[in-house]
């Protein structure tokens, strides 16, 4: 192999697969990475053998060929490179041969016949979504994954597809968020997969460009995704995931509606008092057009109030703030509602512009 | 107590003190602030008995008094304040009651005359530098100071003062820098002491202002410095600094000169190779007006050629990296000039516009 190619370029392919390399595993050709020339292009693979990264570059071809080096110190010699052309060169078979203006590196190579190939992915049914899409349907849903490896199901997003529809809907069983759009086919049977959520955050942090289109193959275990000149690989979860419209109130006994900022800021000032206590719990009084909040530790104790609009019953309630803050960085409206069925009952949180986006909060028990 | 504030206001005053705090301290009472009102100010002070910082902000006061309160949750409570008027009052004896818009946070307070007071310094000299000046000292030689607590001397900056001329000096005795600047007095008999680096460190954060003036008083084992609005108070080290002067060759064999940005890059890059060996050597080669920078190590090999003027013997001398690196981070001049006097001797960095600033950099022995 021997290329030439800007720093940009080199920079962007190392960039795009660097998360697919798992820097602490064991197998050493899994830390590496695999420039192998396509055409005009050079592509960048990356594996960990749960997802895999692909991406392509243009370079200049002078000699076809692949070469598998470590991740790491590849990259922050990429980093590093000056704006001058860059040449890479395969040589002696286990040295990749980098220069630039006077000088040159040699790095070490692995054997490119011990890389594991991606697999190829015949799905069984195709269907495309603007990025700029799924990018924001990805931020409104993934915090609210489990984290918890020994139920690995909830560390997953479930994806219904319905129709022209696509339903992103992530749990971790203490609350729960919802998030639909609209996708560029339409499919008379719905079908849906469970896609692991840190494969789906780094697909939103790969997402650069909104004019961009998703497209997503999935096969029973196996699902792909491309968007322009970077393809993502990855298993898909097996099991059945729990039927969340069951915990969705169908009605409520008391509506809200306030500012979203407004009572973000009360949440933030009053759960400092809730640091120390292990429930991060904070009280929730819905009286007429005040809403009340109120927190108290050892450290002290507070209250906030907030004019809100109400219809129904009043509420005492409490929620884990942690649970309510999260929803409040992603809810993009000014104003967002709260449905109440009491105080042993989920508030159910939507922004007032929208109806794609609700997000469930399980009341902690006092 | 009593006042009204902004929330502006304490943000700067919980801000500029909090480094004295001493966030894990066994005594509960050095983990808090002490507010006291002082005429027309609010006077907030922190301690760890090593360093104690005081700054005064304007507020409105209603009714004198002081309030000694834990500065983690202090300091989160007004981070998170609203911008709208803030009363802050003592009440039962031992809760600080925070008021805004609706709501209102009580935090509970520690008894006010269980606070230290900072020493009251009664300099044997006092002396008046630029606040800029003074910053930009520090900036320049705090990093080259030693971290190793069993060498404590070394973990402090020496300061000589002579005629209207003051000298910063650290070393770890692996590397030394020197900088000099004018003071606003003039001294007949020269006098020296060695500040904490980590106290300057927190003095060169604190200036904001380059209009301002830095006054210092020192006595035999304290020091104070006051900014504006803000005082330090600091134990200072008793101890003899070695006497640096004798490292500094007088003569040189061969003297470069280059671009300090080209030669910053070409070290980062080929240090790469020196990652995983433990005396992060690389090798400097100078023939005429050529610098060779060459390392390797089972990850690979190097080497980067950059054009040098140059003025004497060839060399072969092998530095720490780290070393070269930190110092072309605070040169701030486009080019520098670096002495040599055969491979076992330190070389001198200076740059190039300024006799204000030098580096000396031992060689490591291979």
């Amino acid at each position: 192999m021997k290329i030439t190619a800007t720093k940009e370029n080199l920079l962007f392919g190392v960039s795009t697969v660097q998360k697919a390399v798992n820097a602490k595993n064991t197998l050493p050709i899994l830390t590496c990475i695999k420039l192998e020339t396509q055409g005009e292009k050079l592509s960048f693979t990356a594996t960990d053998l749960e997802i895999g990264i692909q991406c392509d570059v243009p370079v200049e071809i002078l000699e076809e060929g692949t070469v598998v080096i470590p991740a790491r110190y590849f990259t922050e010699i990429v980093r590093k490179l000056p704006d001058s052309v860059i040449t890479l060169e395969l040589i002696n078979d286990n040295e990749l041969l980098i220069q630039y203006d006077h000088s040159q590196l040699n790095l070490k190579t692995m054997p490119a016949d011990e890389f594991p190939k991606l697999p190829e992915v015949e799905g069984e049914y195709k269907l495309a979504i603007q990025a700029l899409k799924i990018k924001q349907m990805i931020k409104q849903i993934v915090f609210a994954c489990s984290t918890d490896e020994g139920r690995p199901l909830f560390t997953g997003v479930l994806c219904e597809i319905e129709n022209n529809e696509i339903r992103m809907i992530s749990t971790d069983t203490h609350r729960l968020a919802l998030k639909k759009d609209q996708i560029q086919n339409n499919f008379k049977n719905s079908f849906n997969f469970i896609v692991p959520a840190k494969i789906l955050a780094e697909m939103a942090r790969l997402i650069q460009d909104d004019e961009e289109i998703c497209y997503m193959s999935i096969a029973k275990n196996l699902a792909t995704f491309v968007i322009s000149n970077i393809q993502i690989v990855c298993r898909l979860f097996d099991g059945q995931f729990p039927n969340y419209k069951q915990v969705i109130p169908a009605q409520y006994t008391l509506k809200i509606k306030t500012n979203t900022k407004l009572l973000q800021e009360a949440v933030e000032r009053i759960s400092l008092f809730s640091l120390n206590n292990s429930s991060n719990t904070i009280q929730v009084k819905i009286e007429k057009n005040i809403l009340t909040l109120f927190s108290q530790s050892e450290l002290g104790k507070g209250y906030e109030q907030i004019q809100i609009e109400s219809e129904g019953e009043p509420v005492e309630i409490a929620f884990n703030y942690r649970y309510l803050l999260d929803v409040f960085r992603v809810l993009e409206d000014e104003n967002l509602t709260i449905e109440f069925t009491g105080p042993l009952s989920p508030g159910i949180i939507r922004p007032v512009q929208s109806d794609t986006f609700l997000y469930l909060i399980l009341p902690v028990r006092s």
